[in-house]
């Protein structure tokens, strides 16, 4: 048999943040992602496949990676339904290790560093990490009841981004040591800040920054808020209250772009 | 009885596309919606709310909903509960009028309109209103098979612009014959488009604009591409083949914002 009924049964367990968490791993689906996987050098454990489902483009990943040296396991339709979670995964499912990333290791000590601080809805956090790639940001910590960056929600939103960023997960007092031993600026996206358009020339001489997003209904966290170095809001319409999480942090983030 | 069986049942078919098409009617609920829709005028028809459930906050509204002439229908938890869609009601449920909106009423004639191209998620369809009504656009169109605008999830995801800003369905046609007869300029968001921030001066210039967007997957279809007198792009990394919809129209908006 190409997989056996335990494989299949400790895959569903990586729907669920509780069975990412006891694996160490996560599944991501469909062309897309996988391709954004191999982009990003982000390689697979191994990958399934249902070679009768493939386009084109999905038998061309696939050869991809197995020049990569990635495990490739056809499977019958029925056998990959069973272990994949939409309806879109285009006859490919991948299987990751989740990093074990911590931030004192992080390296990117010379740029932009974008902060999710108790974000927890899936689609917005999978937005802010395509924006952050897109904008230059190196790498995003999590902090407080942010949502698993791992949750397959969060991983499609992302649109592969995932791959492409370390994601790391901290607490306040790590974040506190890592700013002042890197000497970052920190700074909070706050609908009580300055207007970010008179901030940018000001935040533009800041060598490494970290930028920290909270959530929309109940704002930063008091660990957070206490380390600002500068707090910056967009200026809009009083017709509404606030902007949705990730258009207000990827505006900045476009704002810092370099 | 506060509610009939026929009623409720009624009620129910408000969460399909067609059941909102066959009643003229949309629903909404929880404090944060309804305070909207009394924000911008835009009230219910009636209001159903379980006493017992309603906070100080949702106490006040009701109140509020009753000065201004709003019936308000007093029901069980159990009877709210069956006419609601997620748990998150927090007591209320507003029934709504669908306004019959025609592109060529729209008075909206000195300023920017969102034009939205086959957009099919309802949570970036969301997000965009809200950002459109942040950002001074003054009505939203949507072309081809983009997502009902009355969606609960579209709802939702707008934070109440919904309400506040004329959401006008029209055809490639009738957008041609509005653009040319109102002397509109149409920019279409197209990653083969010229730089944005380059743009900028001459896009503002432009008395009155109408913002195009289109899919993800499929970008802007070709009847509303064939009207564009600009294409503009956001610059970004490489590392990204693209942003998220709703975060590339909010910026562009941002941008364009006055």
């Amino acid at each position: 048999v190409a997989i056996t009924q335990a494989e299949k049964k400790r895959i569903k367990t990586l729907y669920s943040k509780k069975g990412r968490k006891s694996a160490g791993q996560f599944a991501a689906e469909g062309i897309r992602l996988l391709e954004e996987s191999l982009r990003s050098k982000y390689l697979p454990i191994i990958v399934y496949c249902a070679d009768s489902e493939l386009s084109d483009r999905g038998h061309q990943l696939v050869r991809d990676f197995k020049t990569m040296g990635v495990s490739v396991i056809n499977l019958s339709s029925r056998d990959l339904s069973a272990i994949t979670e939409t309806e879109s995964s285009q006859g490919l499912l991948g299987l990751f290790e989740i990093p074990d990333s911590k931030l004192e290791n992080l390296t990117a000590k010379n740029g932009m560093i974008l902060l999710l601080d108790n974000i927890s809805d899936p689609g917005n956090v999978g937005t802010l990490f395509r924006s952050a790639l897109a904008f230059g940001f190196e790498a995003v910590i999590m902090a407080n009841e942010s949502v698993d960056p791992y949750n397959s929600k969060v991983v499609r939103s992302s649109a592969g981004a995932v791959f492409g960023l370390p994601i790391i997960s901290a607490t306040g007092n790590e974040i506190f040591r890592f700013k002042k031993n890197n000497e970052f600026k920190l700074i909070v996206a706050d609908i009580g800040g300055n207007d970010l358009c008179a901030s940018i020339t000001n935040i533009r001489k800041y060598v490494r920054l970290i930028l920290a997003l909270g959530s929309e209904a109940a704002g930063i966290s008091a660990s957070v808020a206490s380390m600002a170095d500068l707090k910056v809001r967009i200026n809009h319409s009083k017709k509404v209250d606030s902007l949705n999480v990730a258009v207000a942090g990827s505006i900045i983030m476009k704002e810092l772009y370099r």
